[in-house]
């Protein structure tokens, strides 16, 4: 065990695209848990875009401040501990941030079972494929035979999404970018059809791959994209709002998409935003749920794995560029 | 009884900002009800922001084609019947459209009581009172104690919305144009606090007037108002989006609230549209409830009542700039 503990620090925020050079390595001491903490070696982070949004500040945590250790979620194991409920060798999930060891007060975090592979724990069984879950079944609320369309399709989240649409009888769209992205999606995923936004018009290419109209659709991305979509909701349709990865890297956007409020005046659509921890009461039939698809061979898990804490800076800036399948997260 | 049936004719759509030179004045024969069909007597016509977005197409109902007479709500008196279930004398609401008598289809007819006075079958007890009632409670759905904002908060349907969610135990603020509207909504009422848009800084005026949030908002004009509330919602606040009328007299707005999604994500917002007709299976519900607030003096009503047929379009374009304190129609 080294005696060092290696992080990443985030020097600056951005005002603009994220850059290696907003980050920068440090070593500080291993931490001491004080009372009601728990010391954790941290194995895998995950990597999301709202990593990236956590750096404008307005959203459900607290900003991340410039010269501390970034900010994010990952799976650790319990080195020593000074809490109740936590002994050496437990796993737990919590906001360790990028470094190689953390004290974090134990209530905030969550024990996890051993599983095999680990990682799944940040995929599937993790807030990835429970934010996929509920935000499809509880917001988007898809009923069997509807058009459920879901952008950033090939990402953590969204290839989760448009497999439980599978399960649950619907036609599922997804939006992606890039020919292999979408070839993937049909035809390893089992997507009706897929969108490529970075070769194809997204407006017209919808039409033809949901002729029928969207009854659902599952938003990761805001922008233009929610706004091609909105004039081809179906009366009564159903937008769940999950992120708005267009918007995170960069100033705010000043103008949101066009259609507000009108097309949701005459179309009656709900748009519903949603956080993943507002649903941790059904966790169990969730997890049950993901558990029973992923053992049928009904639901795949595509992990995206980059080796070293080092790495984790490019490998989000990567994230926002749109360069991973799947659940992307670094080994520590 | 005249021979002739005069008319309003739309003779072309306007571009811009509405103007009497997009309407004019025709005289044509009185029709025969065809079979299926009542002549009726048109005696109120109804004014209401929809009107003009009825113009832009892509709403709920046909677009109104130039050319032809303005469409429009009434209540109109039956003349002559070729349809079962309608005689001489009965009281109808339909889209007699802008004219002394219309042969209108029996099956788009809804009968109404004779009433005194019958302009509240416009007002509190028509589609103004009922769009109100539907979307505050079953659309906004405010607790005892929530905070609701209620745009054109002296129009046909804020004001009554108001005065709903005061009688449901909110905090009511409204958001209309001009001093002496504001007053009047506190006064007169009994809105907890009203913003003057004409000359305060929305968004900091509704700090001021709201200062724990926004629970519920009740919109009925988008754009920049929107805008101002959207930053302002309690997490899981409820906007229920009614109409646009910031968006209806002018070219389709090239862009949306800023806001939308980013904010709908991380305050948890519903934005739900609707449309009042949904609702009619609740409608006897609705009537005696609005009875019952009106005759004990918890519910005023607020009409504004325009004399002849041939000053409808000034009256249209009079709405479309805030002219109405509670509901505008025209006596034929």
């Amino acid at each position: 065990m080294t005696q060092t503990n290696r992080q990443i620090l985030l020097v600056e925020k951005p005002t603009g695209k994220l850059l290696p050079q907003n980050f920068k390595m440090a070593e500080a001491a291993i931490p001491e848990p004080k009372d009601g903490e728990v010391l954790v070696r941290v194995r895998y982070i995950s990597l999301d875009a709202a990593n990236r949004a956590w750096m404008h500040g307005a959203t459900y945590r607290a900003a991340v401040e410039a010269n501390t250790v970034m900010a994010g979620g990952g799976v650790a194991e319990v080195v020593s501990s000074n809490a109740p409920g936590f002994a050496p060798g437990d796993l737990v999930f919590g906001d360790t941030g990028w470094q190689e060891y953390a004290a974090v007060k134990a209530k905030t975090l969550v024990k996890v079972p051993h599983m095999e592979p680990m990682t799944h724990l940040l995929s599937v069984y993790g807030i990835a494929g429970l934010t996929a879950y509920f935000g499809l079944l509880e917001v988007g609320k898809p009923k069997s035979g509807d058009t459920v369309v879901v952008s950033a399709a090939a990402g953590s989240v969204g290839s989760i999404v448009g497999q439980i649409a599978k399960i649950k009888g619907c036609r599922v769209v997804g939006i992606a970018g890039g020919k292999d992205k979408c070839n993937w999606l049909v035809s390893e995923l089992g997507f009706d059809a897929a969108v490529d936004y970075k070769s194809e018009p997204v407006f017209k290419a919808l039409k033809a791959a949901a002729p029928n109209g969207i009854d659902v659709y599952f938003d990761n991305v805001g922008g233009d994209i929610l706004e091609a979509c909105l004039p081809q909701m179906n009366n009564g349709g159903r937008i769940a709002c999950c992120g708005a990865v267009s918007q995170y890297d960069g100033a705010p956007s000043a103008t949101g998409p066009r259609g507000v409020p009108g097309l949701i005046v005459v179309k009656r659509l709900i748009m519903q935003g949603f956080i993943v921890m507002d649903y941790y009461d059904q966790r169990q039939k969730a997890m049950a749920d993901l558990q029973s698809w992923v053992k049928a061979g009904k639901l795949k898990v595509q992990e995206d794995i980059i080796n070293g804490l080092e790495n984790t800076p490019q490998a989000l800036i990567g994230l926002l560029a749109g360069e991973n399948r799947g659940k992307r997260m670094v080994k520590v």
